[in-house]
């Protein structure tokens, strides 16, 4: 069943027990981010239903009192993380429609009322407009064009078809650029990255799991609308930046953020920019809402695997993940 | 007018435009954190009311759909900091009802409609319970009361009067623990700071605006619930560690924490236990939701201040807030 037919019909089966009323994210490290594009747009543009976004264990031990009949609890993990099949139990159990987001089959998908299988966002993949990302923003844009009617929904639709073709030119653009990069900042002990607004998920995923989990070089995320009422104070001609500047209504906190570190910081601040990776190509009126879509590949299969190839780390070894009881 | 009543007042008079739907809390830097305990007891508690918490900039540029006539927009600054003014005057524009909450008479208190005073956490301050946490906190709990009932409102009002006796207790437990913790890491170039569900702003106001803004360390923030999904591979021997240890549902997640690192980290891991603060002095019905209360004010009045004197870095200078055009 398509995402949109989906939403249609548990909408549609709710309405009885009183209607949609909450939609909650669930799922842990960079699934749980891979919701923020969701969320964010459901911050944003929802008025009837209220959005949350909680990793596995947080949701495990402390739901939400308002999941219930009245909820879609949609819930990913590529593989089935033992934490998340616990939290899709809980949240079947209080009563909510599950929806799982799945590549490979798992106890995930068993629990779960339905299902819905992504591609991964890895090089070789198909469309990064169905990613668990792509597929979570398309339930988010459902729900609300369901519920209550989303004027740029056609528009929108038309943006999932353009983010593949601006992702594979994306891909061969940054890949000098990202080479440079890594040179650049290889020996370093830690990168920070600063993002905002529809961009800022794909920071911490960035940060978080390509640069941290994978690389195992530290590396604290920061909020561009935020940088200026503390994190700058780390602000030295040594440290190395690394900024997302997205294309909608946050991006004067990127410029902004671009103009203090230009003046205050040294050689080491990287800018990537959503406009130079093709996010103009989608229509004004729904482009911040891609700009997850755009850089999280670009990050993970560009920049991440520049930097594994001249630090010589190999991002598929981790020390502690799968390897030690935990 | 007590917060109870002002809350009564203003859901009363939002009847006949369609009832209270929404709360946002604004705010910058650690005025932003301060608002965790809120949204946290708003995500958890709240079936009626949904709850954003957004940093100012990012409000100012890109303000939810939802805020308008059915909205109690909450923004605090303590002396009216400029970019959370200008989020003032757009939850004003959008037909908000705006409650400031203030040190300082500001532009802030010009543009609110109601301005509701605080104290500063700072270590002579008369009561922990009416600080910008403590008060949002007390707004959050008495939204949730008047829309629909919250059975443990008489718990939580006991709570608060228990809170500034704990935290002058727990001040002098800690001072000689927080004077050694502080000569163990002084030289450490990165301190990561571990906490989860109702500790975790407590765990970011400590990383962000104590050890790197105030002591310009640099400080990573991750929630424990998620450290075992990505966070955990930077762990090794030399790493220094902050873990705040909450009383409530997600201490197991915590306590999973401690298990690893003691198993992988070295000695420069420090553990804070709400319990040992004296939160097992509140009733369990509600002592979850205070862990943000007894934390912040702890960690800035004797571990930010052991560390600084430790590292003779003056905790009141920065490089550039106040400084330097940004």
């Amino acid at each position: 069943m398509e995402i949109r037919e989906l939403i249609e019909k548990i909408v549609k089966e709710m309405e009885e027990k009183g209607g949609l009323k909450n939609v909650v994210w669930v799922a842990a490290g960079g699934s749980n981010d891979g919701h923020y594009a969701a969320q964010y747009f459901m911050d944003r543009e929802s008025t009837a239903v209220r959005s949350q976004m909680i990793t596995s264990s947080e949701f495990e031990f402390a739901a939400p009192k308002c999941i219930g009949e009245n909820t879609i609890a949609v819930i990913t993990s590529m593989r089935g993380t033992k934490e998340t099949i616990e939290a899709a139990k809980v949240a079947k159990e209080l009563g909510a429609v599950t929806i799982s987001q799945y590549v490979d089959e798992s106890g995930l998908t068993e629990v779960c009322d339905y299902n819905v299988q992504y591609g991964s966002i890895w090089e070789d993949d198909e469309d990064q407009g169905r990613t668990n990302a792509g597929n979570a923003l398309r339930i988010a844009m459902a729900i609300v064009d369901v519920t209550e009617g989303y004027k740029n929904y056609a528009d929108a639709m038309d943006a999932f078809e353009k983010i593949q073709p601006a992702y594979v030119r994306a891909r061969e653009y940054c890949r000098p650029l990202a080479k440079k990069w890594a040179d650049q900042v290889k020996d370093e002990k830690t990168i920070t990255v600063i993002a905002s607004g529809p961009a800022y998920g794909s920071g911490h995923i960035f940060s978080t799991c390509n640069i941290l989990e994978m690389l195992q070089i530290q590396s604290p995320t920061f909020n561009s609308c935020d940088f200026f009422h503390g994190p700058f104070e780390i602000t030295d001609k040594n440290g190395a930046f690394f900024l997302l500047v997205a294309d909608g209504r946050t991006r004067k906190a990127d410029e902004r953020a671009i103009t203090f570190l230009k003046k205050y910081a040294g050689e080491k601040v990287y800018i990537l920019d959503a406009k130079e990776l093709g996010l103009d190509n989608l229509k004004d009126s729904v482009s911040e809402y891609f700009n997850h879509l755009l850089f999280t590949p670009i990050l993970n299969n560009v920049y991440m695997k520049a930097l594994s190839e001249a630090t010589g780390i190999d991002y598929t070894t981790r020390r502690y993940m799968w390897k030690v009881e935990y």
